[in-house]
């Protein structure tokens, strides 16, 4: 079966109101964006050197702030950011600039990586298949600082747990690396879901490909419409990724190690991958609305070939028995005794011959 | 419904006048382009510091000359340019380029930023939603001096009143920065309505849509194309943007602060988005397009099988009837006492094999 | 009516003769590629000065060449370039390379701006619009030297009248400035005029679209695609020109001024709007031609449904007065006192409810 | 025949598996990618220099560890890369990056070249035509050291058996030079049997056109655009090797010799043709399908024609006998001598009038 | 007629054969790759200065390597290349790299120019006109030495009679330039000749247009498909041509002077045109194939409309004769007097509506 999603695409809904929350505020006024229902953000703490780590969870932004994490790489992962005060607060904490938390509420966000002085920030859309096998992509904001990670997203994902198990369980080299490090672990974990979309898309294609072939009903059709519409959607949160990245590793900001730039590098790499396969989507789908519309003909051919022999066969026989339907006086014909079965001999003979005629042309 | 808007495009009426007008003429002339009525300029004038502002509206040029200002910030809202020795003059006492206020008073002109030794002198087209719901593009000229702003409008528009308030009301940081902060907010305001534009759009986009699989008729065709074209229409004055502003950014010129630029960065980031939509819409009109021909087709496909299905079936009956309905003198089967109901036996066994044969085909 | 103008479109018929003439000829080879009748070449040589200024007519070539015109600004207007020879000694004169004179009179010479040491070559096609609304494409040369510009054409355009204008009545800056700038102003007057080739062509659209609409024959479609061809065919005049033009603003020859490049600006400027109309008509075209189409679709669709609802009525219908036609012995109905207006009733009821159908259906 | 072969394409399903397996593991942790059976690797090494050369098979990776080659050419192949401790191992003797080692070991890599600081490290699709005459793409790497070239195969390819045979029967220049000659060689090899995956689509594009003009089936559209998925699929894996070859060129490593830079060159211009004839490839298929949707319309054409003439002749025909099987008492044609036979007369005029119309309007 | 020229396209049955020779060679063997039959190489020697020129014929290699030209220009031009090692000892002859010999046989290679240290390398390929109105490109390659100018073609083309004659006859300036102003010379004479392959493509793109619109053939739809492929072909080969001129005058070489180069930019200027000439071939051919579909749809408009227009009006005039065909025993219509003239008063009624109908739709 075709599969039938709504697209909720572009989400302009959101862009109404945050037209008009917006217009005429000041830049750098914080007012987030989402259709979250408002609640308190949580602050999800990650403490790691190689010697030890330890997690912690703050309801209270006043106890997470007088915490003391001395020179470990912490990882503060804030789930929740609707709570607009707290926001505010944990940034003027870290002196980001209003610009950044007004990007970090903003849930419409584009991706992208600003360079401060201090710290580097980027803005993602973190893709996961919903249980609906939906492709929903969450803004995820991420600043990379001295020792520490800030992470910003609107639910808790479980997109970080297999680098959370590194953490604990000293798997690889995290525990061993710098802020930095952990900085492209996140990216490498938000970039590798990035593949399980591109494997959505992928089978949709596929089951699209077989019913085009199969039963070329007008709902394929529209399915297609609708594919073509989501490639572009994907397109739009992962397309620039690629660029950014590039910049990163091209970047002269003391904050992010050569040895680190090696590994986005291998980032890199991955968001050419996926940009190449949401190409070959994007024409692969236009291939298949052409596939469709040239079954279309087809059929309409074979709609038109019944048509055209029932016809041409039965129409001419017609005439021949209305032909000796009539009612004149002197018609030889009729008074001839074997006249009927000539008749039908003739038009048996026609229908043979009619019969010869599509034949030869294939039609039957 | 479909929106059936009637779109002046490419407004060469004007063009033409511009002709006219102009060929021969030389460079530097100044002569209003627009079709408004011709009237008085009148000057908005709002100067601020951070710790006041005044604001004073100025019918007669020579007041608004003679008056001091010192140096406080002024934004110089000239509101009507059809008075053409009023631009002449108000650009003598800036010492403005000739060809500055040329394109001032020319309606048509693309949005360009040139910088001069002493100012930056940008074009722009404000978007804004007319009652009917149509997009209207109004010609804005802005010119950045040292301490002064001067904004040149056809007609007062609301579009910078939350600008305005942002100044008498002391929010945001406006009151404490310089005209490069004041320019820059401008844009931003203008950049901003572009949304109201793009969500229209998106509107239009969405109900073409839903008629187009509801009820594909040919109005629908020719609402896809009036789409099109009114994308082709405002893409020419939201695309030249982003290259502008990002040249703004890699400007040398002394009169914008590199705290400024990083609020230009953020503007330039919602041109991207906003040109990235423009050209989603545009893959999105032309798919609405193929999506209506392939309803077409399906339309076709179904008005052909009723008539191949009635033709089939009743053509070989007729044809039946009409043997028997011959005159000859010698046909056995009309005088057999049953050949009527043997007749009607063979008939109906005919109409159930077509039913069947036609369900068989999917055609039913 | 759609224009129905005939395309001598891309003149090949010339380019034979090129080859036939030119091929195995040394380049530099001076020889005529028009096709106007050759004729003796005139000089219209104006010279002027801030004070004064003088028009002179010159059908001799040597006494042009012996007049001494000090160091005044002259342009030398040279109407008529069959003539061969006289086109070598005035480009010796002049010390013109001899790549020079063969572009000069090569009448299908691409657009192009060469820099030599001592003077800069132009080549341009100037359109205009002829009596018969057709868009006309000419050669031109223009050659800028240090107190000169050559400039030389077919025929005496009055595309350059309002320049002359401005000389003899001391409009505008002209009179004050340099070569360069007149130099500046003959480019000013030909890429204005292109802003008329841009309007037929508008013009053209509109009416198409017009007839696309409402009365698609086709010869509406071959209109569109001779459309699009003519937008080919000048696209390729004017489509270089704004590239020249940059180059020419980058240029660091000295015979250019800064002063003047400010100009140039503009007119980069308008080749930029230019070309951007181009496109967009481009688009428009092949809109039309997809508009074409859906309604042909459209059409046929109209004829079908007429054809189905009149076959599908009446073919039933026609079988149950064949049934009764038939002429057996035993036939009960036909003896039945009513059986001609049940039948009647029957036939009558077919026959509404197959209009109910086909209203359901929304054919009617 | 079209060929109909199963495409599977992309190849999506161990995507999944690399997914299901990857996900959250660190960057740089060795999993074998391939559907390969798991066995053991083996090494089969060519060692050489101008006077002699040896070729060494080893199943255990010691052996091959302990063996010292001095400073001859090693040619290190190693066939099957499922084991990976074995790969493991290897890499850390010969000092790579684990990330490296990574991208030995899946088979789903892109095309790449990476410089390291000791060794250039290069992943490759290797295409060849399977018996069953697809094209199939294996994975390959190669690690360019100082003195020693590392290819890591799946299976054992006959691709370089003309290399092989070249160092053993010292023809060309290969024993006279390094490894970076070797590197190319093998390049060279790689990309030599590109131009056999190009020939065979274009035997398919061949045969397809011919089906296409003489056999217009629905299956042929299939094979079409089958054929267009797979250009996609080869182009993918060929595309980025032009550019890669291009940065080998202009990179500065002292791995590669400016003599072998010149060799490259070639390898550059092959990587270029293959890439033209792609491109034309798409287009070709492009236009087999718009030839095939017009074949398609045309055979539409033809069929209605034979209704329309089959119809538009009888049932004018039909009607006239019917008219004289009409019952009315007094209908004085019947009575007529030679009615019937003036009843015939105008049906056969009527019919050749008929016939001349379809033949003036080319229909026969 | 369409022109039905059989198209060779891609040539890659050579390739196969390449394949099969080449694969496993070490490059920069020299094999042979035409299809022309093994021959002899004939040398055509020419050497001039500006006193004096000779031209000389040598069947054996070694009486052409033994003769001393002094520092005169020397035109060598080699026919026929199939005679390997003749090409191999000329080659060392003149020094030239062994990876230059390959292309010089190697028949398929695409154009490109290589600089060498002591010489230019350039492939091209000439395109002329056969007997059969068919463009031939046959592989060039010409070498520019200090003061000599090697030439290598398959078979002795006239296209550089043209040149022969200027350096016998005096003509032109080459006698007094060296050996660069001759490779300009030839490489003129070359891209002059693509004009007559445009001019061909041109000739068949008007009588393709002409017949699209008076006779829309299926076989008019196969010959602008291959008009389409005959382009990308000879785009295949002109293309690359524009960048390699390009190139060689922002060349360094010592080989070519400065005032070379100012021709060099000439012939640049002629491959640009080709070029922009092909790229609108390749719009026109897309147009025509559109204007061909158009012409279908209309055709089968026409079709559709004269069997809707004969069944509508005699498919219920057939079933009014068919009520009063029927046998009931009470139908008084039958028995009342005028009910024969009635009925046709009724039909010819219908059948007038039905005319004015179909004319109001202006389906007549």
């Amino acid at each position: 079966m075709a599969s039938n999603k709504k697209l909720n695409f572009p989400k302009r809904k959101k862009k109404k109101s945050r037209q008009q929350n917006k217009m005429g505020k000041a830049p750098g006024t914080i007012s987030y964006m989402g259709d979250k229902e408002p609640g308190n953000s949580v602050i999800y703490c990650t403490t790691y050197n190689v010697d030890n780590f330890e997690i912690k969870e703050f309801n209270e932004l006043d106890e997470f702030i007088k915490e003391d994490r001395g020179d470990k790489i912490s990882w503060v992962n804030v789930v929740g950011i609707s709570d607009e005060p707290f926001i505010e607060r944990l940034g003027k904490h870290f002196n980001l600039n209003p610009l950044v938390l007004e990007d970090i509420v903003n849930t419409e966000q584009r991706p992208k990586i600003d360079e401060y002085d201090d710290y580097i920030f980027a803005v993602f859309r973190m893709l996961y298949i919903s249980e609906e096998d939906e492709i929903i992509g969450e803004h995820i904001a991420i600043v990379l600082l001295e020792n520490t990670v800030l992470v910003f997203q609107e639910v808790k994902a479980d997109v970080f747990n297999g680098l959370r198990e590194r953490i604990t369980g000293k798997l690889g080299r995290i525990r061993t690396r710098g802020a930095d490090y952990l900085f492209f672990a996140l990216l490498d974990a938000i970039v590798d879901n990035y593949f399980l979309a591109i494997e959505n898309l992928n089978n949709r294609i596929e089951s699209l490909e077989e019913e085009v072939y199969n039963n070329p009903e007008p709902i394929v059709a529209k399915n297609i419409q609708q594919l073509k519409k989501e490639v572009l959607k994907i397109r739009r949160w992962i397309y620039p990724v690629k660029e950014l990245i590039s910049r990163l590793i091209d970047s002269e900001s003391h904050l992010i190690t050569k040895d680190t730039k090696l590994f986005l590098r291998d980032v890199h790499d991955h968001t050419v991958e996926i940009n190449e396969s949401l190409q070959i989507y994007r024409e692969m789908s236009m291939s298949l609305m052409e596939m469709y519309m040239s079954n279309m003909s087809n059929k309409m051919n074979e709609v038109m070939k019944v048509l055209t022999i029932m016809a041409s066969i039965f129409i001419p026989l017609t005439f021949i028995a209305g032909i000796y339907g009539m009612n004149f006086d002197h018609m030889p014909e009729l008074h001839s005794k074997n006249g009927y079965y000539y008749v039908w001999a003739v038009m048996i003979a026609l229908f043979i011959g009619m019969m010869f005629y599509f034949k030869k042309k294939k039609w039957l």
